[in-house]
């Protein structure tokens, strides 16, 4: 695929621009490898997250979900190998004071300390084999060369299942998380995943399968997510097993892996939203959000923001939208169009105007969808309904 | 107060036991301030800081979400005075490798890498005094003595917005912080808070006004949240400020600051939950979590594990309720009571058990309430709206 580095640009611009994403400690010159989200980009990881965490673990009964520390006894990060085989690319930190001080580390994957966790789980829950332990957690790597925007980061956040099996299982849940992952991409809106069967030579040398998800990055096609059969490696590392009641006997489950970055997911997510085409002759940019993960939902507004009468009215209806559905906005800055322009760009499904013909004649108010720029006139009293129905499909 | 280190015993136990909160890196020996999550201790941790979101954030229109980096340009935090200051406490690392590698720090709190953001967030939005910048997020602490479970850790996660003002207006905005604080202790759960007006000598040097809402510990009332007003000084260290269009002057805002970290509050909510009683002459502990905040809203059981007629009947009814309330178990180990003592000590609010009088006459289920251990019996076509009015109150 062609490189498209002004893509890049562009969405780079309107991340800043509309309050998606900030460099860290931009006052000071910014931080190479650093990044702050904003309001909006704030939200869209949430609902990301959001959207995850539902199809990763609350939508199953057997994965388990853990919050664990970044920084953990340096043992953890010695056993699985990382600090013989990445000791550069690790941060250290001393840990108390003095000459009690020891060196630790900054994790720079979750993985490990969901394995480690694996002890606890069984103590606690008793489950039987398959079952999966999932985090959400920040992870740091000392990237020589921080580059692409968001895409390779110091400081990143990782969404995680290790999903303990049998061995001889091991085809069919690769095959069944290979279909949870692609299903995920559908409901955040990655429309173009290509499949990389990674060859052996370029394997982590324990796992006996991995594919790569790619995506078409502006900058080339590159890695988006990984899944992986990672054998009994890492259990074993950490002198962990499993004692099965049924056989009476005791073994090292294997694990595939479902590896996921919210930080390249929203880049692919707003590279897979981001659209130009032209409006009443002007050139338009928006966000083709799908409607579960638009940081907001609805915008309202009055048509003019001199009159009173449009202004009390369209703050009624904002105060009833945003009780049902939280992330409303209202506005009355500026003309309408710019209104329409703004909203578009941040990915706002849905705008709600209220107009003369909503207070003289009881005509109810005009609702804009975002992708086509039609308006469909809504009586209020069926406003909420229409707007549950379009949002959420009920 | 009454010290009762009994108590603190008691909740370590249960929160290990069922799988709240495991010391961190627990097969090494674990790691002094440091602690692991379980899947009902993150789940739970979730649910606090969604009630947060909500109150601090979603449900007002003033203030915006961050989601900031752990880790800045050095300047951040030498310009806050954190370095001259607190130098001890704060955990160091080296960012890039070779000549070009320079010393950064931990965020010893959320609060700067929000102010930082001050610039960026007029830039985008636009905001007219007064409004807010919120966060949640990690920061990291060289505590000399970690201690008393969760309650003072090396690592923990803060909850804080920074309010922006009027100088003028301090006042009336510290109150009005002060009772939407006591309103989150509400719906969390937390009864007993105590206010202490900080004393001038015993305020930061910065701060003009403090409050401490305190908590009585197993180990001695002490801090649970506070409110600042901490003045001009931040925004002054870093060299910001703000034009007023309207007056067209420029100015320097002061700040009100409402600080909640997670692990405490999480800790006072299991502490004001925990509860012993006698239930069918036995001793029972449970956990009278409020059902917004409660990690499981529903278990559901068959009577009997070797009845397949019930065990199909209540995994219909379990994927009925899950599809509608998503924290739902099902459990069918070990004997019913076995099962409710769980539910209890989780605090899960309901539980909902097939009999033979489900499948033989039709009769529906039985819904048992924790807190009072009655059961009442809920025809199947009514038990969704039943739960959720019992639930949600709708």
């Amino acid at each position: 695929m062609e490189k498209d580095n002004n893509k890049l640009e562009k969405i780079v611009s309107l991340c800043k621009r509309r309050g998606f994403v900030y460099p860290s400690s931009e006052i000071y010159g910014g931080f190479s490898g650093f990044w702050h989200y904003g309001h909006y980009g704030a939200i869209l990881k949430e609902n990301i997250k959001f959207v995850w965490k539902q199809k990763f673990i609350f939508e199953r009964s057997d994965v388990f979900m853990t919050d664990t520390s970044i920084i953990s006894n340096p043992k953890v990060l010695e056993s699985s190998g990382h600090v013989e085989n990445f000791g550069n690319e690790i941060f250290k930190t001393m840990i108390g004071t003095g000459e009690e001080a020891i060196t630790s580390y900054l994790r720079p994957e979750t993985a490990q300390s969901i394995f480690i966790d694996f002890k606890n789980t069984i103590d606690t829950h008793h489950p039987t084999l398959p079952f999966g332990i999932a985090q959400i957690g920040k992870a740091f790597r000392n990237e020589i060369s921080p580059r692409d925007f968001i895409f390779r980061d110091r400081e990143l956040e990782q969404m995680e299942v290790e999903y303990f099996i049998r061995e001889n299982d091991w085809e069919k849940y690769f095959e069944e998380w290979r279909e949870n992952m692609k299903n995920f991409a559908k409901e955040v809106g990655i429309n173009d995943i290509f499949e990389l069967e990674v060859p052996t030579d370029d394997r982590a040398h324990y796992s006996k399968r991995t594919i790569d998800f790619l995506f078409d990055w502006p900058f080339g096609r590159g890695e988006l997510w990984g899944l992986a059969y990672r054998t009994d490696f890492d259990l074993k590392n950490h002198g962990l097993d499993y004692f099965d009641e049924e056989s009476g006997t005791r073994f090292i489950p294997h694990v595939i892996e479902p590896s996921l970055g919210v930080e390249r997911t929203m880049l692919a997510v707003l590279l897979s939203a981001y659209t130009e085409d032209e409006m009443d002759g002007e050139k338009r940019v928006f966000l083709k959000l799908s409607p579960n993960i638009a940081p907001i939902k609805i915008a309202v507004f009055p048509l003019l923001k001199n009159k009173p009468e449009l202004v009390k009215k369209a703050r009624e209806i904002f105060s009833l939208l945003k009780k049902e559905f939280k992330s409303v906005e209202f506005d009355d800055n500026g003309n309408i169009g710019k209104r329409y322009r703004r909203q578009d760009e941040i990915g706002t499904p849905f705008c709600v105007t209220v107009d003369f013909d909503t207070i003289e004649k009881g005509e109810g108010v005009t609702v804009r969808d975002r992708d086509t720029g039609e308006q469909e006139r809504v009586l209020e009293s069926g406003l909420v309904a229409y707007l549950q129905n379009k949002i959420f499909g009920i």
